[in-house]
């Protein structure tokens, strides 16, 4: 399904990956991937994505016909064939270390880092954004309906919704390593191997003559997977029906209306009739914010199908990592890079997150430090997961990566997992990197005066 | 990039063509795909997606190893080899009207009409919805940033915020047929034939000794094409180095701080130096509104890069496009269906609208109207773009549908236009189709009574 196009990055990539060639700048460069700040209304990120990221950089090629639509562009009408012989050859060769997915991930701290020579790092940049931050927030938000949804089961069912086919099968996996027990979403199930759901749609009752030849033709193609949708025409009439006809579904789906009241009805109808075991199942626009006010009003929902806020969230509809150089070895000399500007400061120098939790195994804070700093109890965030464009290690099953997040959250306070609360999670940066950033200001100021 | 995978679906638009088999319905049904309402801040949409649709609907298929996947699928335990015989030799043989790419839509008009055997119609909702929102929603938000614009160039620089490389693919160009003038996205400039656009990244500057020796390096590989960024450390410092050398760089870039204020003063210092012509290009964040803002405080911008608001618009992050059926064709009966649930009713029967205009052209209102119904001067939007599963006409390039859109929206009286105020265009359905929702409602009584 993903391609591995080289061509799949912003044209400034390969301008500047042109210009180090051009002007012989050789040199190896650390790149960190970040968040500065989290989206409103969320207190953690769960990393995810790192998978299709680790794919991309083991695969990544330029064809002859890529190449050759370079050669036409006229931006590059200047540039030596060297560059082109290059991206003929080229290969991702670097170092990498990561989060690994499923773990909990705060502001500043770096969920991937890219060591490799520069022109390679700054050709990966594009698509290590959009694939990381795409499943990061999509996952983020999953553990959030999850949480919301207090044991009841959570289907992702975002296909529609989701911007493309590729990113349905991405929003399917990211939601499943969020704690989403399975999707609607078919390709996703092959893929990735998650259990799929489905139920009907109106148009199926609206084909029929009535409701009464729609639930038994569906009952006889499905006997014990019927999940029969009761608001086509009115829910009280079609439930009835179902009850009238004697043959039990497995479940019975409201889509729209009153979601409490018609879904406390329907099972005191359905436990009426001696059908205790027939699950009630919910959809339509729901989130962790409705599905919080449907549990507070006793809502007899077992199971929650939700699209949109899963493929494509409301309250935070982007993520801003960055990707941003800190460190430039040259010419046998090692120097850190940290922006500046005012509003948009990054700290220099190869880092490590350690976690620190108490005796219970609960998280209380974490530090952003220099690589090879000491980690003084604290759990290292970041571990190596490819080596000289190799993968150290092989990919990880979703339900490993969905383990993962439910163990992580277990061991996050209460506070943060409040879902109409912020609290922030206290992350502090070492002595050592606040010093290498003053270092790196007074260097800038100094070589601006020259 | 896209592939064809008849798995690229919910599950329930299989379990229902399964169904229909079985139990023998055997039916030619009508979808169509609509709007209720406009997201918030909206009076128009822009259709875009329909190539893509189109691609789909003529390549879609099931693999043996997509059939062999969902005969283990435990929902179709029961069903017979039929079904997975049928979907080995599965073929859209559809017939298919739809609004051209770039015209205008409003809440309640069929963008696209599928007529087809029921299961083929069922099995294509999933992907049709979200190839077509996404592009119409990318599309209608692009048109409402190059209106803010006045004029002032647009350019797509979303790929990292994308959901993923085929939604950057996408984005790109439904921001083109909304008016973009070009993307930073290299594999959609090569796929679509788009005009691609790049400058350099702060990692640029940073990976330097210091400015000076970073924009000589860009201004040597680059001599005409250069365009330099000013905001990494400061921008006034990095402008005066920049007039210092005295190499003229074709442009120059903000990205961060106050752009209306520092672009005034680049312009002047930039004017000053004799360089008149040097473009100014900004960058960080922007959307139609912020664009309104600095135009409006007089800032001198040549160019505008956006890019987190034309690959997932926070203002309105999804559309909530819908599939319904209209009308099913059965052992040689018609008829019309709708959904008559109280919050979610929809119109029966096979559409066309018409689409006003006096005698200057300006559009006026639109009827939703059955086929058929006369259209008394009015412009018919929808027009037979596939035959038995056949396109009738070929692809039209980006360049037409990005000017089909601009003669519409110069079509549009201005109140529409505006960027911060909601007007609604007129928009009426047609007698007949009243009556028939009415002859639907009753129907569906009295089958409820039987």
């Amino acid at each position: 399904m993903l391609e591995h196009s080289g061509l799949l990055t912003d044209l400034y990539e390969l301008t500047m990956a042109a210009g180090y060639l051009q002007t012989r700048f050789d040199a190896r460069a650390t790149f960190e991937l970040f968040v500065r700040h989290l989206p409103a209304k969320r207190n953690y990120l769960v990393a995810a994505g790192l998978e299709q990221a680790l794919d991309f950089l083991e695969h990544v090629h330029f064809t002859t016909d890529d190449i050759s639509y370079l050669r036409r562009h006229p931006v590059f009408c200047n540039i030596r064939d060297e560059f082109f012989d290059y991206l003929a050859k080229f290969r991702f060769t670097g170092d990498v270390w990561a989060t690994p997915e499923g773990s909990l991930v705060f502001p500043g701290e770096p969920m991937l880092r890219v060591v490799a020579p520069i022109i390679e790092g700054q050709i990966m940049e594009t698509y290590l954004l959009a694939t990381l931050s795409y499943q990061t927030m999509i996952a983020s938000k999953a553990a959030r309906v999850v949480t919301a949804a207090h044991g009841r089961q959570i289907l992702e069912f975002g296909a529609r919704r989701a911007h493309g086919s590729e990113a349905s099968l991405l929003a399917a996996r990211a939601a499943a390593i969020g704690g989403c027990e399975g999707t609607s979403n078919v390709l996703a199930g092959h893929q990735f191997g998650m259990k799929t759901y489905g139920t009907q749609a109106h148009s199926w009752v609206m084909a029929h003559e009535n409701e009464t030849e729609a639930f038994r033709h569906f009952l006889d193609a499905f006997p014990t997977h019927s999940v029969l949708l009761l608001d086509t025409y009115d829910v009280h009439r079609a439930l009835k029906t179902i009850i009238k006809m004697g043959r039990k579904p497995a479940g019975v789906r409201l889509d729209s209306g009153d979601l409490a009241k018609d879904s406390r009805w329907v099972r005191r109808e359905l436990d009426r009739a001696g059908w205790t075991d027939v699950k009630i199942f919910a959809s339509g626009d729901l989130d962790e914010y409705r599905i919080t006010k449907l549990l507070a009003q006793d809502a007899a929902i077992d199971a929650f199908g939700v699209g949109t806020s899963l493929a494509t969230p409301g309250d935070a509809p982007h993520l801003n990592l960055i990707y941003k150089l800190v460190e430039v070895e040259r010419a046998g000399e090692i120097r850190e890079a940290a922006k500046l500007s005012a509003a948009k400061v990054t700290y220099p120098g190869r880092k490590q997150v350690f976690r620190y939790s108490n005796s219970k195994g609960q998280y209380l804070s974490d530090k952003i430090a220099l690589e090879g700093e000491p980690a003084n109890g604290g759990e290292p965030m970041l571990i190596e997961v490819m080596r000289a464009g190799q993968r150290v290690a092989p990919a990880e099953s979703i339900s490993v990566l969905r383990g993962r997040c439910i163990t992580s959250l277990a061991q996050l306070p209460r506070p943060f997992l409040q879902i109409n609360r912020t609290a922030v999670y206290p992350v502090r940066y070492s002595q050592r990197l606040k010093t290498m950033l003053e270092k790196v200001r007074r260097r800038v100021r100094r070589a601006a005066k020259k």
